[in-house]
């Protein structure tokens, strides 16, 4: 198909080769065969073979804004039970006892989680993968975490993985054993890497459903030795690393990560200018996830500055998950980002769909441009900064993932 | 009709007769004639006369839950333009100066709405509109206050009565001619006041565009005897008053306007204890807008305490407008209300309900009681906690409104 008549936000490198931006083309079309992009540019300068409308049937989009498809690239849709009544009890003024003792907390996810097998962790998500579709992501991340044995952490994946069978969508899988030590190995972090987080991790790994290895590195969850034991036996797997680090202090995770050319570092809350350097020098990306510093009543900013300076690419995510950040909008997502962050509406569109796609390993996805995956968002807007500065609001006119429009 | 199977947050006075709760029914049903609610009650205790499936078609729930049709009793929907390049330039560290340079401002919106007509100005409504619709709204307030002259007060009035021609909802109207002294009255308030807008009220009550008036109290818009020279003619005319209050600091907006009876005064962050006494004793509701205190990174708290202590009720809007609260969603604000500002789920739930109509002096809405209007949201959730605890996420499954659903 042919689109015309559009403005194209085609989020490509600056003269200067080293910043991803908007590169607008105000009066642009978008060629695509199959489920490829052959051709960007202008409106006038179309190819001849791109005007044959048997062959490329040609959409006149009426001036509407054309963006690549977006990216969630952290999250955690696949999940048992929601903790609504846990938010209400905390705000009733229980304390953290009394929500313990009423089964809240992380392990009331773990519980429902394991109880659910694969078909209803896959139902239970599909609302909110839709959410996430209705806003033009085209690709999302999804971590393993609350399984926390080796069968429901398997059973995770599995249903990430099947998202693709029944949506429109790419998934990519993360697997996330190390997030919290469970109930029944309490005060043995040790060895619930040792005999259950790793072997999990060969198991998942020999089932094709591993596309990256995640820990969370944090006083509350698992130290640095504990993280470096994992991705040891990621790097001897050969699957890229990610790390939810510097969220809640500065332990160390983000060096360490960096360490092993981790893909993303995410949450980063409590980095320093230090930790900016090492990634920048790793190529790592800082995944921003505002939802939970909003949930959490975090004050700590992310080092915006140091990640400007040292060139650091930053994603925004949603961090979709029961307790801390049960946020379902990737638009909303943007617009925290720029409130909470001051990140500019260009760095959060730059941060859901180019970096996002470098935080997942992922090269044919995230700009609109000759060779890359037809993956698109085209939306009611005349100014891609309205997708940050409205709130709650969704302008989406069409997505269309690999070359097929969901209007059709 | 016949609604079985349902839950229902009826939202009713506790038994000591003195706050609004969920008042749940856990197995409820509700019987509707024409637009009206004629019963409520449990499952197993539906009267013969409403089991009648020719007269009451029976719909089952599958035990989703209703709540009252939700209320957003301020907002600011009609209106020209947006202010998506500000909020960019503002990001992208232009300061006040460079931005009033470049046309930016409430003098923006103010420009781009004087150039609209009444029908420009109803469709560009529409898509704000509709997205509250989408989530269970049933009643919306909607204020003048961007034309700041006679003819553009009025054409906003106008658009906003058009809004009940072409969408199913109810809409409310308040003049806010004294929202900010216009360009061409620069430093002369009291002549602006005198000169266009009470004489605008005049006009536009002689129309029948007004449902209510308000002001903007504040050390940068209308001082208190401004205002109050705006309530007198309003109390001369019948109409009731209503005050955007104590939102940056604290002028006296409140007591003022707990003296002339307001039916709600809004934003209320910096009000003290003395004005929620004042609030009590009128019976004015304090209208929560924490789509303004995110957007201005405002840190002051509403005294939520002292409300509550003093029985004044709490409801939870939008404040849908372009320059301060660009935000559609009535959910997100409930969340918002519940996280920023501590509210319970079920204050959220009472505040975009039983409240929002108190504070637009309606009493045959926002709640699910016989008798009043048949305007519903029914719900996939199974908790009304649900509702608030969720971010950027809509579970709505049907809108009911004045007896038809909107399914059908
Ligand atoms: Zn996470
Ligand atoms: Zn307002």
């Amino acid at each position: 198909m042919l689109l015309g008549n559009a403005k194209i936000a085609t989020i490509d490198k600056t003269s200067d080769g080293d910043r991803f931006s908007y590169c607008m083309r105000n009066n642009g079309a978008v060629a695509i065969k199959d489920d490829m992009i052959v051709w960007v540019g202008d409106a006038d300068a179309i190819p001849a073979e791109y005007k044959d409308a048997a062959k490329f049937p040609y959409h006149d989009l009426e001036g509407r804004l054309i963006t690549p498809g977006l990216i969630d690239c952290h999250t955690h849709v696949v999940h048992g039970g929601n903790r609504a009544v846990e938010f209400e009890m905390r705000l009733e003024g229980a304390g953290y006892e009394e929500i313990a003792r009423a089964g809240g907390g992380i392990v009331s996810t773990v519980t429902a989680t394991r109880e659910a097998d694969v078909d209803q962790l896959l139902k239970s998500a599909l609302p909110r993968v839709d959410a996430l579709l209705a806003e033009g992501v085209c690709v999302i991340e999804v971590k393993s975490g609350y399984g926390l044995d080796r069968e429901t952490e398997l059973n995770m994946l599995r249903a990430a993985r099947k998202i693709e069978e029944v949506r429109a969508v790419r998934i990519k899988t993360t697997f996330l054993g190390a997030h919290a030590t469970p109930a029944e190995f309490k005060g043995e972090p040790d060895r619930y890497i040792d005999e259950v987080c790793i072997p999990t991790l060969r198991a998942a790994h020999a089932e094709g459903l591993v596309d990256a290895v995640d820990g969370f590195c944090e006083g509350i969850a698992f130290n640095t030795d504990q993280i470096a034991r994992v991705f040891d036996v990621a790097r001897e797997l050969d699957i890229p690393v990610k790390l939810h680090a510097e969220q809640l202090s500065n332990i160390g995770g983000t060096k360490l990560a960096a360490s092993y050319g981790a893909l993303s570092i995410d949450h980063v809350e409590y980095a320093n200018e230090d930790d900016a350097k090492a990634m920048a020098a790793s190529g790592s990306v800082a995944v921003l996830l505002p939802g939970a510093f909003y949930t959490l009543h975090e004050t700590q900013l992310p080092p915006i500055e140091a990640f400007r300076k040292h060139g650091v690419p930053m994603a925004v995510a949603t961090d979709c998950n029961p307790g801390t950040s049960p946020l379902m909008s990737i638009l909303l997502t943007m617009n925290m980002s720029c409130t909470f962050f001051r990140l500019t509406p260009e760095e959060a569109l730059c941060g859901a769909t180019a970096h996002a796609a470098r935080a997942l390993g992922l090269d044919d996805t995230g700009q609109v441009k000759e060779g890359m995956r037809a993956d698109l968002a085209i939306w009611d807007v005349s100014h891609p900064a309205e997708l940050s500065y409205r709130i709650g609001f969704n302008p989406l006119f069409d997505r269309i993932f690999g070359g097929v429009s969901m209007k059709s």
